[in-house]
């Protein structure tokens, strides 16, 4: 009688399919230290490959319980995403959980490193930032059965449970309103997309809303740019040289509209009456500017607080994985104005 | 023949100290979530007081590394520790470890817990922030032979390596500049000063400055207060409030600065004609903020590095415990002017 299930891989078949010793796979997997880089990537192949776990059995996985959550966050270095991190990590300690975190730095390769090196650490649980990033990850999460969720993105593309927002549409109703209020020289300065769908769905967003007020998306200038402040200031001053010169400089988050503005007081420019500026995400920093910022209003400690009730109820088996989409709004402030 | 040392703590004696099973033992320091809290507390007292550690000898705990390293900060909502963290992870990073940072909310007990789970989940050396926390606490780092070096403090009073600065030193010399300018009538916004050094060395700083300048100290008013923007607008608010008025307010750190900032604007007094405001970190914010916060500049991003590179000098064996201290100085910007 064939079996009901596929066999379940051992550490036999690894050691096999990567031409290695039993006692090789065993040190890759609990002690990379020891191995040569290419041996430890030769046998992680093969347990990707196979998908090994090390203990398959839901009960023993269940006994082996750490109360560690792992989140990996693109940054630590600007408030992006602090404040959603302190409402996860408040909701997380309610429940007994301690939370890890570790920032990659926006690079894909380092994420994967650390949801390895999370994993490998026992965590129960993993929140990730945004959906895109390589099949493998995904795979290799499904395969090792570790719950994770992802916050930053309301997609469901991949079958993990999400909490987020849709970036498209709320970018595209701040263009909408930019250009309800007279707009029509826009600039844009953008994060990097590549590996980024929050970058991606913004800009996205304005080239939409463009669409739909008869403008081609194709003739407004954008800069794409990493996400320091002093991005953000080259990048407006580079669209302030322009002839003629825009309206107004929507920002793809309220960083880059920090330095957009910083630079724009150096430049001896009055905004909004020279030049309007826009943000996204209405950080604390965007209150704080002078002038303030007006920007999309993401509900951050909301996102945090629902990200890790949905990752507890994922750990605790007793949910379906869904996305989770949540309201954000438009905060006008005295950056943007009409002309 | 005495032994040469005293004898190494076996796991039998743990479990005769605490009157367990050795299993039971064992199961404390693997997977605290199949024991009573109790049953839990009762072996730790017994692990701590025994100094029992799983692996003694120092080639297999050699062997164990896991290249990832542990650090515990007050506070991820703000940015005052995010550029030093950076610079600690990238510097760490060249190396091929991987950093997991955990939010202690300025809660010795929660630090402690942190401390806990990151050596449990198998950290090679951890960073903590300032030397103020319970002698427990360092005596089960000692017994537990945990590489650790302190960050944004240069106190060696516990025998750990550290990294840091004068905060007493820096910020006196900002309150001999701030009375230098002519300032007599000064209030005080500090930090939380319980279980804080950092916030208690910049209070001590100001106190001396005054005394220097013929000024009782106490005649001064102090409110001291959590470390949230909103802290520093509603202490601001109240120093204000104050017959005869002051004409400058000293702010523990640039986020209570950036609230007591955002809050002059609210109550229509300009800044710093009305009055001057002061702050300490030098975070990107202080240069964003409008007027620009005079403040006393950390170097964060050196003081990551060096952490970093102690720690990893630390756990290689290869160098004696020290306190490094690094020079401060005073960035004057436009929020503070003579009278």
């Amino acid at each position: 009688m064939a079996p009901a299930h596929p066999p379940i891989p051992t550490l036999d078949d690894v050691a096999r399919a990567a031409n290695v010793s039993t006692a090789t796979v065993s040190r890759c997997l609990n002690d990379k230290s020891k191995v040569s880089r290419e041996t430890r990537e030769r046998v992680m192949r093969a347990v990707d490959a196979l998908g090994y776990t090390p203990n398959f059995n839901a009960r023993a996985m269940a006994a082996r319980r750490t109360h560690t959550i792992g989140a990996i966050i693109p940054t630590m270095e600007n408030a992006i995403f602090a404040r959603g991190l302190q409402a996860f990590q408040e909701t997380l300690h309610a429940e007994g959980y301690t939370l890890l975190v570790s920032s990659s730095a926006y690079q894909p390769d380092l994420e994967a490193e650390q949801i390895r090196t999370l994993v490998a650490r026992g965590a129960d649980g993993l929140l990730l930032i945004g959906a895109e990033r390589g099949q493998q990850i995904y795979d290799y999460l499904t395969r090792r059965a570790i719950p994770t969720v992802l916050a930053w993105t309301s997609s469901f593309d991949h079958g993990f449970a999400s909490v987020g927002f849709d970036n498209c549409a709320a970018m595209r109703s701040l263009a909408d309103q930019v250009q309800a209020m007279g707009h029509r020289r826009i600039a844009v300065i953008s994060g990097i997309l590549a590996g980024n769908d929050r970058a991606e769905g913004r800009l996205r967003g304005i080239r939409e809303s463009l669409r739909a007020h008869g403008t081609d998306p194709d003739s407004v200038p954008v800069i794409e740019t990493g996400y320091e402040i002093e991005n953000g200031a080259d990048a407006f001053e580079t669209h302030m040289k322009r002839a003629p010169r825009p309206t107004v400089v929507m920002c793809g988050n309220d960083v880059l509209a920090a330095g957009a503005l910083s630079r724009a007081r150096a430049m001896g420019l009055r905004v909004p009456e020279d030049v309007s500026i826009t943000g996204f995400d209405d950080i604390e920093l965007a209150g704080l500017l002078y002038p303030r910022l007006t920007t999309v209003h993401v509900p951050h400690r909301q996102m945090g607080r629902v990200a890790a009730q949905e990752l507890l109820e994922t750990i605790a088996g007793r949910k379906p994985r869904a996305a989770r989409e949540l309201a954000v709004s438009i905060t006008m402030r005295e950056s943007l104005k009409a002309i």
